[in-house]
């Protein structure tokens, strides 16, 4: 008899847990396939941690919230998370997240878990315009970002700028993207897909300067539903930034799902060097 | 020998604390001047866990970013904070905070400070149009919210709803604000007016609904000196939602100050019933 084993996504690779023998602690691996310029994707290490909350057996409901602090750089190899409840209502539960290497803390996080119930409902932002998925070509990140070759990334506006491009006066960028090979859309890649988008410095600039996220926030407005009726189609996500100065800028991003549902909010504020 | 004491702000008394003997240990009280419906207002919360992080001797520079999850009430009376460096870098240092009464966490925070150069920069988004303060009429909230009486609140759209308004369209809110009595503008004051805005989700519905923060988080774009340049002149907030749906919303806001200055950036997930 032959046992066919589907092969384990990279994502899902990359995420991995083991639980340790304390409660509430987990190890990990970087994965050089979601590996940045320096350490690993953001995304990647976001994901992680809210995976460490989802293995965690006190966990009460799904994601509404997370922020994460990359504090160091995370080096490659092993690390390790500590997830605590740090209280229980009846339907919502507060994280708080610490991924160490050696002892050494790299990256802090707080989450916000909880149960949902029926209410009026309205999304008040709209949709950017965007010409469907397979009428856009895929555009590849330069060659040295291994973490975006696990992602078909597909510009509706604002690409990675090449150097003939110059300086933009909008940092707005638009993209179809979906995991590469195709995966069923879960919180944890949800809330990578929040870091897809590059330093919104990058595109005013017109060039690559030194630049790293400091802490991002994510709120989850899908819930477990809403991911399943997405399965593992394209998202819309854009981005822009809203005020650069004194080596710090924000970026606001939203990722569309299917029938223009809004699947998550997210917010970072970057470093970076001119 | 008459000595003159200039009285002590409401906003100072509120955010007061007594270093406690162990270190990163502060002890605080609730203020009735910043009540809420229930509990106290959460800017003056968020307020005091930043003034934690100022008051401690290993304090690096000024605030970056700050996320403050507002876990469960906060009773009227003593409280402690417990703050935490969590790692402290060459211009950056990551702080956790916890708020406790009698050892029941209450309110989580992260919080980064760090020191700023000068870069390039630039404001991206625009300021909203508004005549000038003196040319709006104060419009107190309703007289239970005993925290709006320490603001002199000025809408120039979105003010709170009356019954007879019925549900809105738009979410936005669009303010003059200035601490009643005028105060000079620093960190802590800065943070607490990007909890301003009543919850979107009134102005949509036309009516009062249960409805409490969950997360908060606030960017800083203002250095001292932009802070030091506001003097006590008002600020021009605005804040709209994102996102409405199954007991939670959105909302995202800036605090515009002196000359078109962009001094702080916040966004907030909101609990809510209808």
């Amino acid at each position: 008899m032959t046992q066919i084993v589907a092969p384990t996504h990279p994502f899902d690779a990359a995420v991995e847990l083991v639980a340790a023998e304390s409660p509430g602690v987990f190890r990990g691996h970087t994965s050089p396939a979601y590996a940045n310029m320096v350490g690993p994707f953001g995304g990647i290490t976001a994901a992680t941690l809210l995976r460490a909350v989802q293995r965690h057996p006190e966990r009460l409901g799904d994601p509404l919230s997370l922020t994460v602090n990359f504090a160091g750089p995370i080096a490659d190899g092993e690390f390790e998370i500590t997830a605590r409840p740090t209280r229980t209502n009846r339907s919502t539960q507060h994280w708080n997240l610490e991924l160490t290497q050696d002892g050494v803390v790299t990256t802090t996080a707080t989450a916000v878990f909880g149960t949902r119930r029926e209410t009026w409902s309205s999304t008040e932002l709209a949709a950017p315009a965007a010409p469907a998925f397979d009428e856009v070509a895929t555009q590849p990140f330069p060659d040295f970002i291994a973490w975006a070759r696990n992602y078909d990334l597909r510009f509706v506006e604002g690409p990675v700028p090449a150097p003939e491009d110059g300086a933009q006066p909008d940092s707005t960028s638009t993209l179809w993207v979906r995991d590469n090979p195709p995966r069923p859309l879960d919180f944890p890649a949800l809330t990578s897909l929040c870091d897809v988008f590059y330093p919104r410095a990058f595109l005013r600039l017109g060039r690559f300067v030194p630049a790293g996220t400091v802490s991002l926030t994510v709120y989850f407005h899908a819930d477990a539903t809403m991911l399943a009726a997405q399965a593992d189609d394209a998202v819309l996500g854009t981005a822009r930034a809203q005020r650069f100065g004194k080596g710090y800028f924000d970026q606001s991003g939203e990722i569309w799902g299917r029938d223009g549902a809004l699947l998550a909010t997210t917010h970072q504020l970057v470093y970076f060097k001119d």
